[in-house]
């Protein structure tokens, strides 16, 4: 094989060729069962004659492109995607355990999100191939992130959601001029609408675990957060879960440099899902696939059927990652505790993570020296509303320095 | 002198030696009339005898420590704070008129506005005076940087707000743990009550256009601006304008790099109103103040008296500054051309100084080959309701592809 990559199915590990558009595996895809998880999503596999010899040294001042599915990093968007700081967190519990806990802010992207990484690499490699409309089916941060990406490449996005989606959420995505189709029906209806029309109309389709490129955006975080600790591979890295494209990733980042001689070891991965979705830590390692219906505050990680599971999984057996549920008044409380203790924001997703790493220090395994990171996906901002039952506004006082002082003192708590 | 630094009135022009707390100069401050912009505001001045020799390289190198009114940057906030992208645009105007525009885009600061540039040199005075408690008035922007870099910091900070702002304004303020005092009256009230318990308490305040540091924090985009464009001064920098803080601290990063002989001539600035709210344009050069009452969509820049309207105007004089108004309509389209062509989604108020961009292109008078900068004061997402009248949400489809085939031909405008 002469291309820079090809594609590898996750369940049958056939080898597809080829670097133009490619979605699924035939084979495998054609039999998925209904109320299961989709099957033959495919993997990017880099040609290992073209990585002899890299370095990390070289994939860094590359910005990574030898581990990329376009050719120039040029393709990409103008705005300053990725790159984004990792702070090193001084807190009570790394004073007490002995730790070190970082925390990867991807909250700082354009579009205000981690998805910014996968719609950037989905975007560049649609410029090399001249494709000039993007699908994608989301009511979230995948979608704004996609016509965000798209309004700074001046490429066309079409945004598929369920129509029941309120107008907040719609925002972002109309203000960056995507086309907006409404859709009666859920998540799932809208999904499979968007891939039909991307055949019918002859657009390109970014649907998370559905194209594979989606995955190797993510996985940048991967490099720079090896990068960010002097090359260092992490001792635990706690991920947000909901259909398992993100923790996929993040394994895929460290594997590629696993497999292409950079690295020797890999990171534990902690799988955090919130208690009332959390299919995709419940369904590991078992024969048949059981779902419950899902009901979280923390939306981007609610899901019934997680779309990339048997990925997910694979990788988490594989490399003997961990599991953990956190309740939704656990994920409140780790919100309000991140924001008021280092300044960071979250969106819930991404406080469900710090909240399994409140959880992980409880049960004291985190280990002494050892190197804990913490994906944060998203600003706080995109969803004011979850947070709304923590918020306690006091009796507005009359301008009097009697009244201020009366105000403090009945809430001694607070001083 | 030996300090590092003193201050110097806006009014009087007389000196006031000292490095610790300052506010304004006593005797300017006392004759205040009702109805008339405060008197009696600081610069800051740096001692001549250790700028000697300085270069940009330098200041560069020491991250500006030795143009910032404090001593060690390791004073500061961990979060990334200022750093922030200057993107070069290049659109339909750029092409017609071959000009450049370059918008730096200050909503990828950690409370995700430009006002964690004052916050930040604000706390890390405090921390290295051993201040732990500091004070605010706003409803905003400013209250919610403060409360974040203070959470940074493990500092305490106290937000006095008019008790009538809404519930999602204070979301930010309330979740990093600030101490909200909701004030029955309106901004001035909760600013004069706050100026009155920092000194009942003894804590430190940080209001604009009274505290002169938040100015110098601000003056550090005119450095990176500087910087950025490989050592040039723009041609002409578009800056939204309410109470005149943030143009007179853009104003003050050059005349800083001016005055130290770094730099040999100064930007033309554009002060950009909105139309219902341009008592700061409308005055400049009058004998007499007069206000209007105000009232604009972009609330972040709507004042009824400029609080820093005498350090503005001087500016503007002195450095030949230009003015602009534009329409609440200009502000709301700006926003959408903005998202839609670049992916930048911006408050309504840097929004406004889009608009004054696009107005001054169709009058002709950027100039072939010039530079401009355009300010992007805050993200789009603290602010989702004010551009609610922009958005149309096309009726639902059922799933099937005639339907979408029917919205997309009813929709031509949208492909």
């Amino acid at each position: 094989m002469n291309s820079k990559f090809s594609y590898q199915c996750n369940d049958c590990g056939r080898e597809i060729p080829g670097e133009g558009i490619v979605y699924l595996c035939s084979e495998c895809a054609g039999r998925q069962k209904a109320g299961q998880p989709p099957a033959g999503i495919l993997k990017v596999i880099y040609n290992p004659l073209l990585l002899r010899g890299l370095t990390f040294k070289k994939l860094e001042e590359n910005r990574f492109i030898d581990l990329l599915p376009f050719n120039d990093t040029r393709s990409l968007p103008f705005l300053r995607t990725g790159n984004t700081p990792l702070y090193r967190i001084s807190g009570r519990e790394t004073a007490i355990r002995g730790h070190e806990l970082f925390i990867k802010d991807d909250s700082q992207n354009p579009t205000f999100s981690f998805k910014d990484r996968a719609s950037a690499v989905v975007s560049a490699f649609a410029k090399e191939q001249e494709i000039s409309t993007i699908v994608a089916a989301s009511t979230g941060n995948a979608g704004s992130s996609l016509a965000g990406m798209c309004a700074a490449q001046g490429q066309k996005a079409v945004i598929f959601a369920p129509a029941s989606a309120p107008a907040a959420k719609l925002t972002q995505i109309l203000m960056y001029g995507a086309v907006l189709v409404p859709v009666n029906g859920n998540y799932d209806i809208a999904f499979d609408l968007s891939i039909e029309a991307t055949k019918h109309f002859g657009w390109y389709n970014r649907n998370t675990a559905y194209n594979p490129l989606t995955i190797e955006g993510k996985k940048t975080a991967a490099f720079e957060i090896y990068s960010q600790l002097g090359h260092r591979i992490p001792d635990r890295i706690f991920v947000p879960v909901g259909d398992g494209v993100i923790i996929s990733g993040i394994y895929k980042g460290f594997e590629d440099m696993l497999k292409s001689g950079i690295t020797d070891s890999m990171p534990e991965i902690v799988a955090v899902q919130a208690e009332g979705s959390s299919n995709l830590v419940d369904n590991i390692g078992k024969k048949e696939f059981n779902y419950t219906p899902s009901s979280t505050l923390a939306d981007s990680i609610s899901v019934d059927i997680p779309r990339n599971f048997r990925m997910a999984e694979k990788y988490l057996l594989q490399y003997k990652g961990k599991t953990l549920k956190v309740s939704d008044w656990q994920i409140l409380e780790a919100s309000r505790q991140l924001a008021a203790q280092t300044g960071l924001f979250a969106e819930p997703a991404a406080a469900a993570a710090y909240a399994g790493y409140l959880l992980t220090c409880a049960t004291g395994i985190t280990g002494k020296g050892s190197i804990n990171v913490l994906l944060l996906t998203g600003s706080g901002l995109k969803d004011l509303k979850s947070v709304q039952p923590l918020l306690h506004i006091p009796e507005a006082v009359s301008p009097d320095i009697h009244s201020v002082t009366s105000l403090l003192k009945e809430n001694t708590d607070l001083l």
